[in-house]
């Protein structure tokens, strides 16, 4: 990362203890207190200068907050831009933020707004502020509902230094961030460690902190409370995933997960794999075309496909084909004729034949080729059948009396 | 964890080649197959037994799919338990999904949906389609609007395998999650790496996977455009955040981010610490009620604090204090008034007349005791006002002309 990232971790400088500040710790140096200055090198803000207080008054034409002129508010990253946007009629806007772990706020917690009221009169700014709730339920183990309760209440503490109601916007990330979707996420997310998903899914310290929390984004809809609108507040639905055997871990984990958040765990059906055309071992992959048969495809680059690309598990030769028949096993055709031909009868027919010998490549590859082509050709009248309407329709957050 | 969690990197026993199996790879064993029974064992499924398929007959009075009959669909998870509850009338739900990477889906993507349509005909149940956008920004790095355009024509191909509108609901997680604030804090998380949030935060391997993704969704206010109601699409708003400094790390890296996901870095306007009662050293905190005046304290319980707990930097007996004066540097009551005494003029004469010896603990503890117990009853005043009204006016998402 470009800007300087110092450790959390307190170094020790010959045994001397060192003060250690962080979002959940703050303790003071060998004297137990704050080096302020050392702070500001340590994270590379700047300070405050009576300048910049000075260029506040001017160009508000208010007096400064207390805070401000008494170094309350003394370090700054660029503010000195926000005031020359301000100059030149710029819009900026101000965003605070309180972790509501407690029924009431202290007074400390009352500095940021207190603070950010005078800042928003003076400069007549929008403000957003976010409670968050999640952060709470994450690190201190809050019940969720307690979580946005506390928000709540604390809210009426926040608005009662005064804010503009025109112009400041309150919420909860539980409310905001995506309601009870979200809040699945994040109760799924509470059970499970850095160090189980690196042993489920190979995580490792070079992958994006949403990889990390995203298997909690796959398992929440294992859950019926994640759709208010289809089940309400139900626990009682139990959740069934018909999936391909790849995606076991990530319901391992959903499973695991259930019992402890209050929830069934969500059964599973799990399917083989649809091979390539090249067969079981290749890669059948959006960007090769040719390692698969699109719903968009035309009947000639489906017979084209099948004929150039189709694994066959046939003889050499006409001769070794006729003799030993096709090995079912490898046979792409075959395999395929499994997953689509709807008539089971002719199925077993055609592997009577072919895998004696009887039937050729050939004339099974033009078998896969008709019921494929008939399918596509089926799947592609269907779509055109699907307006922006129909997608709509489908995807609207709605009533829905489904169980 | 309870359940077992194999580990996705590939064993080497023997030299031998081992299947790799896992959300995003499939590689064969030795000879290039795929052992399913191997997979059975490894991954502690179940497998689908002819007498399963054969319930699922009795149970709907249907015929099996043809993925069931031919095994194709072949192990499961709890599938008994879901009969179970069929028969006994307690509703359950399916799920499926589908991770939108490409303009069209291929054969093997239809798969699960065929056999999705077939459940839900055969069991009458409702159906949720997750549509991972998010995911397939965060693996494959598309660009979010493209990967929500791919949900859109995903759903499509979706929709024609004849899903019933009424007991279905499609969604994309970018647009159900969270909207405009989800989307950011996945771009978010995409710049920032486990490795970084170790260095920055101080993770460690056994923290959950939402505290790691965290930082995200506290940098994502940050940017206009997480408040659509507020400030349309606008970037051109800068945001200035008045905090206090133990959150600076949060921020270097949302300024370290912003760049690269066009955007402008917030400001930053950073306080001091609000010290304990107890000295700057202590740790105010809301579970230890004497370490901290609340907003809710009664004058009785101010007056109390402030005399039992509040540290002071006065001499030890009365002789010594008008001797030396008082430890401005240490005292609770000099740093308080310094945050909440508005008068200048009194502010200093206080300092002097106490730093000097001439004024007495007692003394500054009286006038501070007059400052807070003034303020906490204005703010319970107008906190008094703050109905329940009020609150949802401030934190309904609303068309807000405040730019």
């Amino acid at each position: 990362m470009a800007e300087e990232q110092p450790k959390v971790e307190a170094a020790q400088e010959g045994g001397e203890q060192e003060q250690v500040i962080d979002p959940w710790s703050v303790s003071g140096g060998a004297d137990g207190r704050i080096d302020y200055n050392k702070l500001l090198e340590q994270f590379g803000c700047s300070k405050l200068t009576e300048d910049l207080v000075a260029r506040v008054e001017k160009l508000t034409g208010k007096p400064a907050h207390p805070f401000l002129k008494r170094g309350i508010f003394f370090a700054h990253r660029d503010l000195q831009e926000i005031l020359d946007c301000y100059e030149k009629g710029i819009p900026f806007y101000l965003y605070t933020g309180r972790g509501p772990s407690s029924e009431a706020l202290h007074l400390g917690h009352l500095v940021p707004f207190m603070f950010t009221k005078y800042l928003q009169d003076a400069f007549g700014v929008p403000l957003v502020i976010q409670l968050t709730d999640d952060e709470k339920s994450l690190w201190r183990g809050l019940d969720i509902d307690e979580a946005r309760r506390l928000a709540r209440e604390n809210a009426k503490d926040i608005i009662a230094c005064g804010f503009d109601v025109s112009k400041t916007f309150i919420f909860s990330d539980f409310e905001f961030v995506g309601g009870a979707f979200y809040r699945n996420i994040i109760r799924i997310q509470r059970c499970v460690t850095m160090n189980q998903v690196r042993g489920i899914f190979g995580f490792s310290m070079e992958d994006n902190i949403g990889k990390i929390a995203f298997p909690a984004v796959q398992a929440a809809p294992s859950f019926p409370d994640c759709f208010p609108h289809m089940f309400g507040t139900r626990k009682d639905i139990r959740c069934l995933i018909p999936c391909a055997i790849d995606q076991d871990p990530y319901f391992r984990m959903t499973r695991d997960v259930a019992p402890r958040i209050g929830h069934q765990k969500p059964a599973l059906i799990e399917s083989k794999f649809f091979p390539a055309l090249q067969g079981e071992s290749g890669k059948m992959s959006a960007s090769d075309t040719t390692s698969a048969i699109f719903v968009n495809d035309t009947p000639a680059q489906i017979k084209d496909k099948i004929n150039k690309y189709a694994f066959s598990g046939g003889g050499a030769t006409v001769e070794e084909h006729r003799a030993k028949g096709a090995n079912l096993a490898v046979d792409v055709p075959w395999k395929y004729l499994n997953f689509f031909m709807e008539d089971d009868n002719k199925l077993a027919r055609i592997g009577e034949e072919y895998g004696s010998g009887r039937m050729l490549t050939g004339e099974i590859k033009k078998e896969l080729i008709t019921v494929l082509t008939d399918m596509v050709s089926r799947h592609q009248r269907a779509r055109a059948q699907v307006t922006d309407e129909v997608v709509d329709a489908f995807m609207a957050v709605r009533p829905m009396n489904v169980v």
